[in-house]
């Protein structure tokens, strides 16, 4: 069952999925390509990140039919030599491209005990986590990595050198959920900010600075327009997560032989190529040691960080991907709350289209 | 020519690592260990990171003599599969055990493309950079990792429940010095913080905890010991940075079979093994693309990134490695600088192992 609200809506899991894979099948995108896209972005929504999922879904349909995503993702193979693989996605879907790569390092994995699998002249992959997560149930650490346009600033500069490039882990449990680390290397994701803009809320100084080197409160300022004139995102902690960008750039967009830097672009304009590569790797867990007793060292390992003696207020110790997996319990039980802007977009979407849309949305 | 000061002393690079390999020799340690051993120390010292260097050769003596340490390092091969393997460093020096295992990792890069390796049980490796960068010469791209003892409290908690666990990654370029990121995931790497009590300064608010949650200001307050009745290191950026240090963890004392959390230990005691576990990695960049084409990518990639403006006051904006980089030079040339702890410290090791001292430090 769903319900409606006055600022947004309530879809269900599966309603959301079926409504994705409509809408990119309807714009040219094969089944299964569909199908693994809409699965990817309503992942990344149960999760709690929305921004990478639910509010990408019309940006992505209207990229395919301006000209600036490929829907066929004709993937070519550039290099497949023992345990690593090089893909070019020919511009097609990022979430197609990337889930085909970990495939392939899951494979590689198998045979040689890890993989390393590059993808370049993509599109974005969304949320980088659905890629990491794919090789837990092969009984592997799964790693996953993209760079993205520049929206950072080096320490001690005012251009934009760098992108807020993340990155994923994720490592499976035995009665917990699975550790699963996403994060920018930025102090916040683009994306995530776009959702302050689209509320109307400031954001804390010391997420982004403007040509001056003056600290940015509106988030309407933090665009990669405003940044083509100075200023930007501040990288985590510093120089530190400067360096964690910078070798994330190089290790896909340069090592995979892709563009990096200016050679990127945004979402928009909808006709353009953004170019993103990734590195995709996978770890065989029964090359170490046998898989249960893997599972059963996690566990211990989870229990004892979370045995921590906790300041006021603090109900308990999260470890990575805890609230996600909670949040995705959640959601799929009562419901994916769309915020306002997401919804509205769907909806035009769907009439847009002409296909069904989804029930409690209309 | 050596110079002494009044504070410290000015010694030379190569007879520093002389008499670090006389001093391991003079306790037992083969002098192809000693050899790798001082190489290491003295690298990290001359890149301006004589805590994780210099400050150790008398600290990793004292571990040999006092049986915290064994001096053969006596590796044993627990698994060897295609691209992966593990090493068992039955509680020899991480210099030795990290130095092998990058070796076996580069010779597993050259055939399969990525190779992965493994130690655990081992003391500290003192340097992570060191060992990435052992990948440089042979075409590849570098990564090492190394847990270590709960030095960190997780975001909320008053426990110190994971290390500031250290990774490096090392990727070459052609006219430009080699990007060499070599960080720890809390606010501050534990080693360096010696130096601040050894000199009596305080330390900023941010940085650490105490049991009550307050911050420290005093470095003396900082000590496994303290941290044994509550508070600690704060993560880099809070979740982000507590997220990385959890991943290093997984990914070396859980994934190697070794020891993680309260099963490690700091140098003191002295007879007490540390138990720490790695991660070495090597990528071959040729099974990519050709390694002339991939310099010129990487020194482009750094003229663009190094072409920022710049906020007043700042020279130049310096990628991972970069300031290193003109420290070795700088100190290959001039000399090292020793602070006055760190020789005495060797001064009284010269002395106590009667063996010849460094020129300029007696």
């Amino acid at each position: 069952m769903t319900t409606t609200s006055k600022h947004g809506a309530l879809v269900q899991a599966e309603e959301l999925k079926s409504f994705a894979i409509r809408a990119f099948e309807k714009v040219g995108v094969p089944p299964k390509h569909a199908e693994i896209t809409a699965d990817s972005m309503v992942l990344a929504t149960l999760r709690g990140e929305g921004d990478h999922g639910s509010r990408l879904i019309a940006i992505w349909v209207h990229k395919i039919i301006n000209g600036g995503t490929n829907p066929l993702t004709p993937l070519e193979v550039v290099q497949d030599k023992a345990a690593i693989g090089l893909l070019d996605a020919h511009n097609g879907i990022g979430a197609v491209a990337a889930t085909y790569a970990m495939e392939r390092a899951i494979a590689k994995a198998r045979e040689h005990g890890i993989g390393w699998v590059g993808v370049r002249n993509s599109n974005s992959l969304g949320s980088a986590k659905y890629y990491a997560m794919l090789a837990l149930p092969h009984k592997m650490v799964g790693i996953a990595l993209t760079n993205g346009v520049p929206l950072v600033v080096p320490p001690g500069g005012l251009t934009a050198r760098t992108g807020t490039n993340p990155f994923s882990i994720a490592v499976p449990a035995k009665s917990r959920p699975a550790l699963v680390l996403d994060m920018a290397t930025a102090t916040i994701a683009y994306e995530r900010l776009r959702i302050y803009a689209a509320r109307g809320e400031t954001i804390p100084k010391g997420w982004a600075i403007n040509r001056d080197g003056a600290p940015v409160e509106d988030p309407r300022e933090v665009s990669e327009d405003a940044f083509r004139k100075g200023g930007g995102l501040l990288p985590l902690g510093g120089y530190k997560g400067f360096g964690l960008s910078v070798m994330v750039n190089v290790l896909t967009g340069v090592f995979m032989g892709g563009a990096y830097m200016d050679g990127l672009s945004e979402f928009a304009p909808h006709n353009t190529p953004e170019r993103d590569s990734f590195a995709l790797a996978a770890i065989s867990i029964e090359h170490f040691m046998p898989y249960e007793e893997f599972l059963e060292r996690m566990d211990d390992f989870i229990r004892v960080t979370k045995d921590s003696k906790l300041l006021p207020d603090v109900d308990q110790i999260y470890l990575p991907g805890e609230r996600g997996f909670q949040r995705e319990q959640e959601r799929r039980k009562n419901g994916i709350p769309l915020d306002w802007p997401t919804a509205e977009a769907l909806r035009a979407l769907a009439s847009e289209l002409a296909i069904p849309s989804i029930p409690g949305l209309s």
